[in-house]
């Protein structure tokens, strides 16, 4: 399980350095950044490339909320997904440390939110907790959905990293205003351990809503796409 | 048929939220905003994600022109129109009753025209009823035609859900600025229901326009595309 | 034949309706415009879309330039080049009259350039003759190059039509700004025939290069690309 | 060995041209601009299309950096790195030359810094050179190993092309802001040779950074992601 463990922590890594990176480096540089719309293709970049690179070993989760949707539908042993999150976690961590060496090295450097997520006064486009609660729980739902229906065996072979890593730039697409986009506790816990204050009081929506979305999009999945 | 139904109703579901949520919480953010190309993507994503997940299951409709192009072509047994379009309707409706209650908790929330379709003065960027007829219709032939010809045994095996929702994806590229884009009647019709006014008197087009197209782009691939 | 010949007329509508469509209808909405960015995508799109669907009637060349160059390269036969060039024109110009129309039902409607091509004073961003002419010749040749690569037995299969169309979207992120982007005789002489003055004055350009670029590409493939 | 030194200099011609020309030509275009975003669409694109169609001859390297990291790993032989290394200088610098001679026939032409890479005073966004170092090395170390894992036998077969060329698109939408994004020293090479000044004296962190990057890369993926 080692290897296993390792391609989580690497892929975690690789998301929260590359989504969140963007997000931090390169949003929004007057004229050219690349705006909420770079973030969105970023954040779903890092599952499109990672899960082709080592999905074969680990499965390509790089998100608790997505391990425990897949144990919940009974595709991942119950017993591994403590270790999983802990080397997502670790990943995650970590990314977060080296975007915060390089963020720092700018001339007059303002690190801002640091990409954590958050609602009420600290939701980009100002929006309740009540709409970030329903919002992460939605689209954690439909992530599980879509992953557990294009792994199936009905589903072309190949394609599952792609339509996965899409889906989480669709997601962002939609919501980075509402929350800044989680549906991931680990790219949630890492910003905020180095955002502080807010963030960390708030990180409490970031696992609840995500994991409770992933168990609802596996149980309609049991019900709508196993056949009898 | 109770599965089939269930996939058509959370597809359509996805394609409303995805589509017309990206475009009502993040198009016009002030400079960071993803803008009509945002927009474009997400609702392409909605169909490429879907697809792939339960499109071994429904066939992927998510949309009542498609519905209807498939049966005039003889892709889709007659006797399934309807349900499909009900199951279709119900899915659009509780996503556009979903994104209602996230967007009303946003400080100061003006919910606009909730990515209502229309025409004349309800067409975002000013466009009359005949151009937005010609548009819907021309777009929706074209949008059936490659559907026909990405599922039809000669092309290659696995690309359908991609190119039919990069379809979806270059046709609002085209399009927004003269209706907003419907080439779908589910979308049109719960955006319109939760918009009111002029949205629902002007909806009539937005059933007519992709159904009359949807049966032009069946009858040209049969003349075109079927192999003798 | 005839089947090839509609699938042609019907993929150069395609290309034309929604690349040059996308420009003029919404590249330039203030805000939320989608940009040469869009533009690109949209193009490119458009021959991802409709080589999937018609690849397997026509080889989906929709360019006259494609057809010459593939000839050249003893790929297609040469006795069909004529007929399919015609069929290409007749699809532009037919997507050009449509486009056209729609346009026209805008509220203070200004055509410009209805997207034709142009150097000097008609470039876009004010390049000369001799940079439209090196730009042309360079991207063909390339998109020539790329083209009979992916279509060989040695590539994977089933990605040709989505490495062609990408091939056009990166050919636009070049090249718009010089010339407005041809590398297709049939994109630049519907456009021209409707923008007319400048545009038709200068269209020889936009045969020569691409043709020119086409052969050249051809050319350096078989010397590269082709194993003993 | 001929066609193989041939495929790898056409390919970095056309990443160096496409990648460095959008930047030059199209990123910066008021109002219609592509941006950041387009321009790391641009520098994937040019490797996903370039790779699926000569792939299967040289493999498709166009960076030194890759060349090397592929030989630490043991894909690639030993005795062939330098002249790959030559090929793509010389296919860089080529492309540099013809983009020197586009770029120049513009009205009031200003060639700026010609997408040369940089940091400190150099750095398009103000980071310093430790940013520069940290992030070059990090970005091409997770290069090489998405590289290595999707071209992996465990890997989906025919997706490596279109992982590979999204990795570097994803690289640029994170990086470009801190040093304009090499993790390719032949591009940061033609680009500096024609910038001259500051881009010459930096350039020896674009040869240092990608190529102990790819090394780690590779020593990595040997860790996690060969079986035993």
């Amino acid at each position: 399980m080692q290897k296993q463990l390792g391609a989580e922590a690497l892929g975690t890594f690789w998301l929260v350095f590359g989504g969140c990176g963007s997000a931090i480096l390169a949003a929004g540089v007057p004229d050219l950044g690349i705006g909420f719309l770079g973030v969105s293709l970023a954040f779903g970049l890092t599952v499109v490339t990672m899960a082709y690179a080592v999905g074969g070993i680990s499965g390509g989760h790089f998100n608790p909320a997505v391990t425990i949707g897949l144990a919940t539908a009974g595709r991942f042993p119950g017993g591994r997904v403590v270790p999983y999150i802990i080397a997502q976690l670790i990943g995650a961590i970590l990314a977060a440390a080296v975007l915060y060496v390089i963020a720092s090295g700018k001339t007059g450097a303002n690190l801002g939110s640091f990409a954590a997520n958050g609602y009420g006064a600290a939701s980009p486009d100002g929006y309740s907790m009540l709409s970030g609660l329903v919002i992460e729980i939605v689209l954690t739902a439909f992530f599980l959905f879509v992953i557990l229906g294009v792994t199936h065996g009905r589903a072309p072979v190949g394609f599952a990293p792609l339509a996965i890593g899409l889906t989480l730039t669709l997601i962002h697409l939609i919501s980075i205003p509402v929350t800044n986009t989680s549906v991931n506790p680990a790219r949630s816990t890492s910003q905020a351990l180095f955002a502080g204050g807010t963030a960390i009081s708030q990180l409490w929506l970031f696992w609840v809503a995500p994991i409770v979305g992933a168990v609802i999009g596996a149980v309609i999945w049991k019900a709508v796409g196993e056949t009898d």
